[in-house]
């Protein structure tokens, strides 16, 4: 029986919009249960790296290839892309929604629809505004999820989630986890599914 | 037309392994033409990072990372594998001899040979000697081919490779650059060859 897949991401991560696009479709292709996985890498860029920032801003040369790479991307997989005008975007509050949308029905739609805000519409998804016109695209309640994104509790769960991707082992984003077993980067997604599937495992 | 693809590489990196033990059979298979290009890594780890060692080493989280995937990669493609008990190992005499081999029948399995040794065999490849046994088994005469290694020409030979690699926009290894763009990592193989290929190209 295939194992469930965790998909470890973050909205302000351009790699993350390549995987966080796909990932659902493919989980069900091959009828493995996908789990939504929020996190904050800048934490993790603080405490790993010392650094206050995307390590595409810090480091010029590794920018410019992403930026490319990501239209690549986009054109391989048939997205839409627009390079956001701020890079990266503040993400605490959209990572809070999702973190209270667990189970619901509409998070894919959600985590899909902010995704594309950020990344091809060059929406600042930093702002409330924003995010509340997304939920209420989707037939959802903004007010009332904004409402539970804000508890401390679901607050603490987002700090949690983060915590527990610094323990997997997690350095950047997207990630699949499965069956005890990281996959880094979206080009990796395929081969996680092969993990859920409990295909070439050693 | 199918263009040339040129296949950035560096001998001591453990993902320049599992892309140089498939790249000539890929780029066959498609009837892309194949060009190898040794570089060394660490002036560019050096001046990009500021550090004088492997990356995999100074980020022990990435580093952990790093070999498990080898790990997994190796049992995807039916590689040998067996960790290094050095790393990273010095290759500049083993990259100076794929320059002095540059277009020399030799060259392919040169460079798969060395590989290898190094992460199948855990041989000391910064040595003279085992670079000679390589050669060797080969059916090179491997004096002359060292003699041609160390003149003045083949060593600026290497340099301009390594400052090729950097004027490229390139950071890490493998790399396949064709048409004027560079497809960073053993992930994208496949894109660079179908974009070798004139697919996809916008």
């Amino acid at each position: 029986m295939a194992a469930p897949l965790e998909f470890w991401f973050e909205f302000g991560s351009t790699y993350s919009y390549v995987g966080a696009l796909r990932i659902e479709e493919e989980c069900r292709a091959a009828g493995v249960p996908l789990v939504w996985k929020p996190f904050l890498l800048g934490p993790l860029f603080t405490a790993q790296l010392g650094i206050k920032d995307s390590p595409f801003n810090v480091s010029p040369i590794r920018g410019r290839y992403m930026w490319r790479d990501l239209e690549r991307l986009c054109a391989k997989f048939g997205l839409p892309w627009k390079r956001p005008s701020v890079f990266p975007r503040g993400t605490v509050l959209a990572a809070r929604v999702a973190c209270a949308g667990e189970g619901q029905p509409w998070l894919g739609d959600f985590v899909r629809s902010v995704f594309r805000a950020n990344f091809a519409e060059d929406r600042d998804i930093s702002q409330q505004d924003v995010l509340a016109e997304v939920l209420r695209g989707l037939g959802v309640d903004a007010e009332k999820v904004f409402a539970s994104a804000v508890t401390e509790e679901n607050k603490a769960r987002l700090r949690a989630n983060t915590a527990q991707a610094e323990s997997l082992g997690i350095f950047g984003a997207p990630n699949c986890f499965t069956r005890g077993e990281l996959f880094f980067g979206q080009d990796r997604i395929a081969d996680a599914i092969s993990w859920a599937l409990g295909e070439g495992r050693e």
